[in-house]
């Protein structure tokens, strides 16, 4: 752990299935102890791993849900990262009270650092979920700053931006991206340029990691990925249809030092907040779009 | 022109050289006559297309210079603008009094319709030219609402996104790209990743229009690329050497109507505005970046 300023990352991207919690949990432990047998220090799985992602109804939802204190699949990467002295961001779902949140739990070998809860919820996840209360946490590791966010977080630069604002270094995202309409031959898939851009606007490091296979007729892309503070993939596009470990190691200094780009450039004090006003980050905002 | 909602846009990537007004501006006239001939309604130009780009002093920089409202690189744009019967947006060198500025004019067949000041400046331009002082300006056009960013705006998510907020459905990029470090082969340009992410996240076409060439040791990278709202190129990438007329139709109003992605969201109307608080925006904002 913590090899100086550089840090093994792996993504674990397999398949959940819907209500297999033990199932589901039991393969991120295999698949946890892998890659920190390769060394990895962190390791990143999908959105709502432990659950699967096509719910069916709120009893569903309810009954796949656990609090993030106490609930058997959080224990179960308690242990696991505390055996193995490593970090992980795990996708799961969350209960508090009578609701419920699409949320990511950051654990390292000392415990539970934190939850995130997904902010900008997709299609029929506003059914069962509350959209994120926690705002955009910065989790404070070993190895440096995290941000998370999952899959549709990611289409809102905003929420990038503010990560990159309160310090984050790397952002994990575990995710279930589904498929774009018109994605042509022979480019990236959209949610990966996403990233690509997002890296490279901010100049940190992105580890995302999907889930594949199709459930209830929904089918999920793979194709996590890695990419470092320039934007360019380090490890993956995995398969898209195959359980597939990527890992890749970066340094998280040169992300925080590169963002000097020249004797002029800054790209984070080059914003022009004297120009943005408050119709980025306010309600006072125009009713045409 | 404007035939129903589709318009028909053509960047005119070519090789401007610094100093030579007469030259470069001849060029895009013989281009943008080219391009009127194909049926193109709307003609992008490169950033700083009448002066050159490597600027070696301030009194070379103003001697390029001219004023938007009586330059004779304008008139000639005003002029060919009419006798076609189109659009045009142009970078150029603008002086206001004693300052200088890396703007580009949209011109129609009536003339003038704004001028936009690149907000963010690059390198050794902040020797020569003012930031920008007239915001993100929506231009309104007969064939809809039109923003423009030079070049290094593209950076900034903050920038797209305040033109969509604001309206527009179609972004128009005069721009000089230089490389970029460690650019892989088999992946698009990252300027070219930064416009498809733009345009996908705000579903508004882009129309990006580099130059080529080597000036006073500096290459640029050419590369021009015409995007659709779903963020995908429907011209382009042209090459990174030649000079290359990109031609593409667009539909504008699709742009609009598709920021309806399903029965639950719309990209634009899903930000968490109540999340992303004043930091964005303002001043406010923390120093550890």
């Amino acid at each position: 752990m913590t090899k100086g300023s550089t840090l093994q990352i792996s993504c674990a991207q397999f398949e959940p299935r819907i209500g297999e919690l033990e199932r589901n949990v039991a393969t991120s432990l295999s698949l946890i102890a892998s890659a920190a047998d390769a060394g990895s220090d962190l390791i990143v799985l999908p959105e709502l791993c432990n659950s699967g992602y096509v719910l069916a109804s709120r009893q569903e939802a309810f009954e796949l849900s656990e609090d993030a204190a106490t609930g058997p699949s959080i224990a179960a990467w308690v242990k696991a990262a505390a055996e193995r002295n490593v970090y992980l961001v795990a996708g799961f779902l969350e209960r508090d009270g009578v609701r419920l949140y699409n949320s990511a739990i950051v654990v390292g070998p000392d415990g539970p650092v934190g939850t995130y809860r997904k902010n900008h919820l997709w299609d029929a996840e506003a059914l069962y979920f509350e959209r994120g209360d926690l705002g955009f946490p910065v989790f404070h590791t070993s190895f440096g700053r995290l941000g998370v966010l999952i899959c549709y977080d990611g289409w809102f630069p905003e929420a990038w931006r503010l990560l990159a604002l309160q310090g984050a270094d790397l952002v994990c995202v575990p995710t279930n991206w589904v498929p774009m309409e018109k994605q042509p031959d022979g480019l990236p898939a959209m949610a990966n340029v996403l990233c690509m851009g997002a890296a490279h606007s901010n100049s940190m490091v992105v580890a995302a990691c999907d889930r594949v296979g199709m459930e209830r007729g929904q089918p999920f892309i793979g194709q996590s990925l890695i990419v470092d503070h320039n934007g360019w993939p380090i490890a993956g596009p995995a398969s898209h249809c195959e359980t597939e470990m990527i890992t890749a190691v970066c340094d998280l200094s040169q992300a925080r030092r590169q963002r000097n780009w020249n004797s002029f450039n800054q790209v984070m004090r080059d914003r022009r907040t004297d120009l943005y006003g408050e119709m980025l980050g306010t309600t006072a905002r125009p009713n045409w779009y």
